[in-house]
């Protein structure tokens, strides 16, 4: 990726929540919907929105609004979703096993093509309608199925390991589920998931945080 | 929560992000880093970094920046994981389990102390360490163990009645990994987690986006 044309990850987050909001709103049957409504509604600001939308080219119309349907589709194509991309999941523990089974992984955007594991148990099975391959496997398996993206799920210590055979493999696009921080070689985009932050989140709103942030807003 | 001193969650978000920078920056030694360093480092917006953390009262001096393990200790605070939370997670299957054993799940700053299933061939029997309960005992186990966040962890078909019990138990704080939009009660903390959000973000740079994305910024 050149410098002058990447995408800040936080602006990419963003354009994904506008287009989970835009889906819920189509749900709801909501046809247009101003920067200000969708930022009330779904706790965002609607100065990030305009903003992060006119990059791209979308301009709400003022005193109408953006419509939903339409900005949707475009938000869906920019993010690479109306193509199908296959996945491959390594490591056939319980993570790997949910992703694997992950509606959202499954969807139409997304499929799960293929488990990887290095257990004699698991390899040459089946498990949950998903054939499971040896690692050894890796590089006929990613030519094969055409998996353009990795799901690592294998536990902390393998994940490197398993990392470096991905990218030996030919794959260049990564996700890691492992709770490990794993870094990127050149040339592979790599996204290390970590789950805590939710909790985080959350926690926030029970904490000792509280006074802290009366004290910051007093 | 009142409106006014409601935090936006993209920008607790954002904390949790500066945290984890922070401790990545901590265990590579570095004392004092400015918000433009951080930004290049972590493909951050320097700006939004000043911003968020001038609002909880930290400003990095000029020249100089932040120090890192005082802004750490400050954000760990601020986030509430200065205390230890304790998580029942209900729904034990491979993703409950997955969670269960998740290290940033029990760390210090968490602790999962139980499980709930209503399956009676896991219900009162321990599941790696973790002790299985009834769905019927959840008020119960709440008052004893003083766990204060549920994890939902069933299948989608499950999780608006899971999350009714959860209330009713005296549960307030819940992050939901059902794949299903759960919508919150008053008085009750929900946070959806979505993890096709991290496909969807690297899917981005795969995809016929590209063209799109060239588009918009040629």
């Amino acid at each position: 990726m050149s410098g002058s044309r990447e995408i800040s990850p936080l602006t990419l987050n963003r354009l994904s929540v506008y287009l989970r909001c835009l889906r819920d709103l189509q749900s709801l049957g909501v046809d247009r919907i101003s920067s200000q409504e969708m930022a009330d509604r779904y706790h965002l600001s609607s100065a990030q929105i305009r903003k992060d939308l006119a990059y791209f080219g979308e301009f709400g119309v003022r005193g109408v609004g953006y419509d939903v349907s339409s900005l949707a589709e475009r938000l869906h194509a920019l993010l690479g979703l109306d193509v199908e991309q296959r996945l491959i999941i390594v490591g056939m523990g319980h993570l790997g096993r949910a992703l694997a089974s992950y509606p959202g992984f499954n969807d139409g955007s997304f499929r799960v093509v293929a488990g990887v594991d290095i257990d004699p148990k698991k390899v040459g099975r089946r498990m949950g309608h998903l054939p499971v391959y040896h690692r050894d496997e890796l590089r006929e398996l990613t030519e094969r199925t055409g998996a353009r993206i990795a799901v690592i799920a294998v536990p902390a210590a393998a994940a490197q390991e398993t990392l470096d055979s991905l990218v030996a493999a030919g794959l260049r696009t990564i996700l890691n589920f492992a709770p490990v921080h794993l870094r990127a070689s050149d040339g592979v985009r790599l996204k290390n998931v970590d789950m805590r932050i939710h909790l985080e989140e959350i926690a926030f709103h029970l904490g000792v945080g509280r006074d802290d942030l009366e004290r910051a807003e007093g």
